[in-house]
């Protein structure tokens, strides 16, 4: 029998879906499962997007362009230009997925062996894709009581080799919903101009600030402009996750080029899809405004929620739909599995996402959780219930006095 | 400015699309230009798979499982059985296009630096997925004068190294429409056995089989079981290029298993065409069975045509809905510029593949040229008079006689 690669034998299984099982044991238990652990969104996709498909006007469904359809190409260049993003179609290529722009991306900037800085606690699936393109994720460790704010100069500075070719954020932040300011976006900046590095911002949140706050995307970053590759989806967004339409934007002629063999390879994204997804441009604004106060309420209650209770410490974030959580337990991975196999609360029980998987630190986030506010408000008040009454009883349950000792001396 | 990667620098322009700014140009200049360079026919998607799409019954575009609808994996577990195919759904993984089973499989299966043997001529962008991969792909000549048949054992043997970890064909093929027979893969089935290694079988055209020869799928070759990767589309099947939904289907558990790692980085293949593909399961054999007719018809349209035109060659494909011809010419690049630049018939000029860019060997196919007969029969003799007519009149247009000569001093 024929051996499995390397990469194959490396490549990490996902955090967000390796307790699956014990959830889904849960359920056939009679428990209802509130599931925290993934970012599916409840919402419903736009009206426009729907019917779109529902109209479909065609015979065969052939192949796009490899860039993607013109029309789309141009009409999200128009979308990019509204929020503030001067880019035109050239500098767009319509991708299967973020996931797939980050794919195209890596492999078009980094060689084997590469380095690229991320800050951590980051969205596990860097680690896949880097794995793919054969390049080596250094962390930078945010911490959770700065509410996981950029890290200093001097920690990034400190990091640097001659393999260093990139930085990689998302903003707003998955796993920790935390919006970038200008100014710390000035000074990723100053590093990338520096060391002339890459810098790839995952904004696939964008649409998702809260209290006021206004996203601000590194292709505004001027002097930088060779540098910058942005990584956009319609999954989020348009709460499309399965429409699998993303998108790859830079300014960085050669780049685009090159990311264009590597699209033109696989032929093109998916036709029905980015139907869907050009139609999903005419969402009216309402649709956000709607979508943006459900969410401020469903923060608020999650996280407002994990704040009363005893010795849980939850940074509140101005974006995204996630949040990270410091529980007092010994390990969230046990914590979480306990809930699924030994738990219930009025027949129900929480699934999230242990934080360690986020981490590329070993040892980092084990007391940590990523919790996905995609739920409705009722499912929410019962899941901060639910995580309540299990703390009481969880036998790997810390005293917040030890816990914060722990803290300070780790 | 940083710099672009060498993996971005070695991937290869694909030979299918890089005549097409000529092709545009020639239609400004109001030529109507016959298509006949990419496999994108023009027949239409099955009803059934277009009224799934149409009565779509979802408020939200979920994501499905990383490996695909269970309902849709189920079906077409079926649908292999049905052909003879003895899988069940966990041997099957969705993935977006074949392109996307082709990488997957690729990197679980091999190392940077291991070595694939391809019968040469082949599908242009295998190597764009070995570049992804970092794998060096080997080619082992078939001959056109054979009809494209399998190269004999000693001809593979010969360039068998410690590296050499797999061999992958296409079957029946692109871009020579050549079906191997069973006692041909038999013979393959000793070299895998004999060195142990991975042979994937591209069996996308597998329903486009003509005159009474039936495929025979690489599933069915018994003792390699752990060996052997099936690549599959529907892409070709039913006329939906794109839908981008394939598979890949083995029997070996851990090498699922790894890919299936790939998939969960990814997240999901495309859930509308999913739920096209699933429907299109259902599409009536009456279907096929027109098709079939229509591409046989196409066939003999064009390939008697070309064999009566003096000095073209094209051996009779048994399958796929392409084939590949010899022109008594100095170089197809050249003449297949100048269709498009400087000839036209009756309005109208022929665009095709030239074939250097599917061989891996230099200097090879560069007089031969790959043509998809996807358009409708008219269209087809048109192209055929087009080609005798332009002929008549190339510049680089070669003696039969030196031509053959050439050949057989080459």
């Amino acid at each position: 029998m024929p051996t499995i690669s390397e990469k194959g034998r490396n490549m990490p299984e996902s955090p967000i879906r390796k307790l699956v099982p014990f959830a889904e044991e849960a359920q056939r238990a009679g428990k209802k499962v509130l599931y925290l652990n993934i970012g599916q969104p409840d919402i419903a996709s736009p009206k426009v997007a729907i019917d779109a498909v529902k109209n479909l006007n065609r015979k065969v469904i052939e192949y796009s362009h490899s860039a993607g359809f013109i029309s789309y190409r141009n009409k999200l260049a128009e979308y990019y230009r509204s929020v503030g993003i001067d880019v035109n179609a050239d500098e767009v290529l319509i991708t299967t997925g973020g996931s797939e722009a980050l794919i195209f991306g890596f492999l078009t900037c980094f060689n084997p062996g590469d380095e690229v800085i991320i800050p951590e606690p980051f969205y596990a699936n860097y680690n896949g894709f880097a794995n793919v393109a054969g390049i080596k994720v250094v962390p930078v460790t945010a911490k959770i009581e700065n509410g996981f704010a950029l890290p200093d100069v001097e920690a990034f500075e400190a990091l640097i080799t001659p393999r260093t070719k990139g930085i990689v954020i998302c903003n707003p932040g998955n796993p920790t919903g935390y919006l970038y300011t200008k100014s710390e976006l000035e000074q990723l900046k100053d590093i990338v101009s520096r060391h002339d590095l890459y810098l790839f911002a995952d904004e696939v949140y964008r649409e998702f600030c809260y209290d006021g706050a206004k996203p601000y995307s590194v292709m505004n970053l001027t002097g930088i402009e060779d540098n910058v590759v942005l990584i956009d989806s319609v999954s989020k967004r348009y709460s499309m996750c399965g429409a699998r339409i993303g998108a790859m934007i830079s300014r960085n002629k050669e780049l685009m080029a090159t990311a264009l063999k590597f699209a033109q390879a696989r032929l093109s994204p998916p036709t029905l899809a980015q139907i869907a997804s050009e139609a999903a441009l005419d969402t009216p604004n309402s649709y956000f405004e709607e979508v943006i106060d459900e969410y401020v309420e469903r923060r608020n209650i999650m996280v407002d929620g994990l704040n009363n209770i005893d010795g849980v410490f939850c940074p509140k974030p101005k974006g995204a739909f996630y949040c990270v959580a410091r529980f007092p337990v010994d390990s969230t991975e046990k914590f979480c599995q306990w809930l699924l196999q030994e738990f219930e609360h009025n027949g129900q029980t929480v699934m999230m996402a242990p934080a360690s998987g986020f981490y590329a630190t070993p040892g980092l986030g084990v007391d940590e959780a990523r919790i996905a506010y995609v739920l409705n408000k009722d499912a929410l008040r019962d899941a901060v219930e639910c995580l309540e009454e299990a703390l009481k009883i969880y036998p790997g349950r810390l005293q917040v006095a030890n816990h914060v000792t722990q803290e300070r001396t780790a």
